[in-house]
């Protein structure tokens, strides 16, 4: 393998604040490092399109707290085709591009996998998505903040709710997992989350009931995960049905959970992880996910850390139950 | 007309942030000048069942900084019927109560009147409502604080527009009343706002793609005034049909606008109105709202402050227009 | 007069929140109507030393909700000599600037006065500054932000002082006027202030003393004016001196005052005012100041802007007064 | 052992965001289990002056998302007396406590080793503490909160460091431990950070101008660590003299840095550790400190977690140095 001198980086996929934070530090600490840096816009789309400009260390100043990404992101159906990795390949050769660091969510990385599977290029992938649904790495960019964004969220709507004593339904992003919901629910002190991984036999609602919407709580707030069918609107209408005496309200928090001033949290990770991609580069990495587990950089192999879905610890189901009595 | 000793309070309609610090305000300027204090739950419905307990200044510690109204709120029907408003007057007598402080909207500041031509009660009105449509003051209690909460969200929705160059309709309060939707507008640096004054005889979103969505902006971010009928939702869908070509979304504020931390101008505005609801009442003054105009307390006739809608300033769709190129 | 081209635009003096919507709202409004625009960097220095650039729309893009000035400011020594003065007039005359709009408080606008009336450029004035010590406009541009910034510091220090039951001091800016202290003790709903239009005759200590650190309240906040003399530093010595049973604090707020996001309110009356300036050149008006009163854009003559200090409003103690009790 | 039937809660020392939210998390974990909740106000001193009263779910509602502490705290002198403690045992005999679970850092978690090591009493404790000084769980209580508070306070001292090209000295916490400061520094996009780990033999400021402040970077904002001796202050007087051509300030966030909304994640490790310390006595666990580590809840002997200053992870200054370039 030819010594690496040229280091290509691109976001992909959803948006997630500290990407821009994580772009800041591998373009730096690869300068830091002897490399040339090329930043390529809007994902996979960018190295197709060959939209790759090169960077220095101004680029990057005054965006380690701005949410989204500069370099923008789009998730590209063109790179899923034969077509398309060849035309990105063809560009990375023509850049002169050795490495690529990859900062995006599950898709992304299972891109640049593949990629890296036919094409003789070193991929190192950053764990950027609000969904905390990578193995291997204790948090994800982005989900510190959109944590925070809710909880901020759901405290201005317990407001409402209290005054009115409403119960009030709110929809959180994790369609196919419950921890956004089930967190945010024990962080904002909500009565119960709704999510997917406790849908399997029983109706949850149901069961929520069945617990009783307590005497002594007059207003009520129950976190749900996006569904395609059985979100808030869902479950708020089957309430409104079956117990008309309660007055409900749904808030659905969509696009608001993604964007923002990254928090200190996600900084932190997003500069770490990032340096710690241009470590791996020197080391001779190839295919791995930088991650941090126990405030440590670790490395995961690619397909590691795709690998599946993480576990859901199920003791936050008992943790809400317990404390929202 | 006997002595005024004891000052009744409520709050009443949609919750508004700074009805708190307003609460707070009557109830110590009350006992700081002699009064007795009794605080009513619930709106009129609290008088109605008569939910009235005493207040002394350790009851409002604590709750200028909170969102919401510690007295509940609540939209009462039964207080627009003869024999809720006749019952509600027994148990003003009753409780011994000689002056009722009304913090709500128009609807609200509406039944206070109406109860005072019926009933020999001296009513003074608080303007406690996000919508800003009470006539004779600069600002009503809670507005502020909703235009800050909507701009931030407006803030964060745009990290994803321009990341993922998208078209974004976002959807505030003002069903019936612009100013909410072109103010944020012209806040948050959106693209064009789509509100009811301007809806007569154009279609706006025509008129908004007729100026063309600008080459140089590949995101968009347009305020859209709620709406039953032509709402966010009715003018992305527009947009997809006629458009294929934009990636658009919709993002609904909703009742996230109510809530939260006062800001210092609504904690101010509600303070200084407040205590002007004590002078007022010292003063013999009847049937009036307490407001602010340049920064003074004002007293305006409660059929003056509920007159009307608040004209449209149509100079601020001229500054959105020339600042949004 | 000949026609004006070209209008020139710079922040001088401490830098406010919403400066850049002001620089935002004059650059695309004065593009809008057909000038050309040219950005002064650094102040007054930047048009004596010639740092002056064309700015397009897109120079301020993505500004209108950051904090600080993209233009850089400062404090210039030299535009008070005459030889700075003809210095900065030739620069004027060179670049083809016809007018020139000043965004800075009234220090600043003191200077654009001077220069104006020994040399014949149009000199327009906007109010920017966190002190909101200018005449005629209810609100300078950074004064709504830094009210809420020094709340949200008192909220977070109320947590502590409640939490350990102790008196703090919190110093805040104002060396020459209260308001911004007497203000946010208000919103704060601190115990009291200690301000310079009230320190004539009497030691407000002694007099804050005397009223008594209720016992009710264990915890106790007072805001104090910044003073090189009589400070948060100096009460709090004085209180652990003579009053030694109490635990004293201190937290002096210093810049932190001035940065951040600017709310809402500070980037309405920037984009009015900024557009206000183009109309106000646009109808051949010289040497004004444009403010707002009454949500209404007006013009100032810059004597009277700057021509005294504005009024203390007395009543403002009251309303701390009654409602600290 | 007799079977444990009552638990006291108290928390000590500096209070920390996040204590309300693990008050309220034992107190309904341990409600949910059976057990009687006495809480003991103002630390130690309570257990000594027997300030405590019955808990129900009630009295820890509407707290989650409250900084500070409703038990108030103290740091307790009579509490390392013999005779205070003494008292304190007498008192939790006649009340009946079975288990302490104690909330608190360093100090308070020390006090009660000390205690349960000359009285049989079950000592539970949790990490209560901005500082992170406890070893064995990954975070404190209230360190995220005080992480994000201070790169909101940094956020906004740039706009001015920058918009006047300042160098800036802002001091954090952390008299004994430099993570804080190194981290907001990372975090906040800080040029440098003077810790007190790096102080032994040579001095940092003299390195920090040797690496020179970069030419083209004109602002520069530096973190430092608090110190008797030589805190921000001292190292900006030192810069003012060596280095007169530079325009220095500072800004000490003291107290501001305690207060606060919790943030979600110190919400979350509260509610997690606050249901684990009731575990923990139901297993019949003594005298640990409840921490999590890995996303999971782990006990630590309250010797270990006390142990010795955390080790600091040098990796961080690399980080920071790079990516400051």
């Amino acid at each position: 393998m030819a010594k690496i001198k040229t280091i290509g980086i691109l976001t992909s996929g959803g948006d997630a604040p500290g990407m821009n934070a994580a772009i800041r530090a591998v373009t730096r600490a690869g300068i830091y490092n002897g490399f040339n840096i090329k930043a390529v816009y809007r994902g996979y789309d960018g190295l197709i399109n060959d939209e790759i400009v090169d960077f220095t260390t101004e680029n990057v100043s005054g965006i380690i707290n701005q949410g989204g990404t500069i370099l923008k992101t789009a998730r590209s159906t063109d790179f899923m085709t034969d077509e398309g990795k060849k035309k990105a390949y063809d560009n990375i050769v023509k850049e002169g591009i050795d490495a690529l660091v990859v900062i995006g969510g599950n898709g992304s990385l299972t891109g640049a996998m593949l990629f890296a599977q036919e094409y003789d290029v070193c991929c190192i992938g950053l764990p950027g998505t609000i969904d905390n649904d990578l193995f291997g790495t204790d948090n994800t960019i982005g989900y510190d903040t959109t944590m925070n964004t809710i909880v901020e969220c759901v405290d201005r709507i317990r407001d409402t709710a209290q005054s009115h004593e409403r119960i009030f339904f709110v929809e959180v992003m994790g369609r196919d997992a419950g921890f956004l919901a089930q967190n945010s629910a024990i962080a904002s002190g909500a009565e119960a989350a709704i999510i997917p991984e406790d849908r399997t036999d029983v109706d949850q609602l149901a069961q929520f009931m069945e617990r009783g919407i307590r005497k002594s709580k007059k207003s009520c707030i129950v976190i749900v995960s996006e569904s395609p069918k059985c979100g808030a609107l869902y479950y708020a209408d089957r309430v409104k049905k079956e117990f008309p005496e309660y007055d409900v309200r749904v808030s659905i928090l969509g696009h608001l959970q993604r964007g923002g001033r990254p928090s200190a949290r996600d900084r932190i990770l997003a500069s770490c992880t990032g340096l710690g991609a241009v470590e791996a580069i020197m080391q001779g990495q190839r295919n791995i996910m930088v991650g941090m587990r126990n405030n440590e950089v670790v490395y995961v192999p690619m397909s590691e850390a795709i690998r599946s879905d993480k576990p859901f610890d199920r003791k936050l189901i008992q943790v809400l139950d317990e404390l929202s009595i």
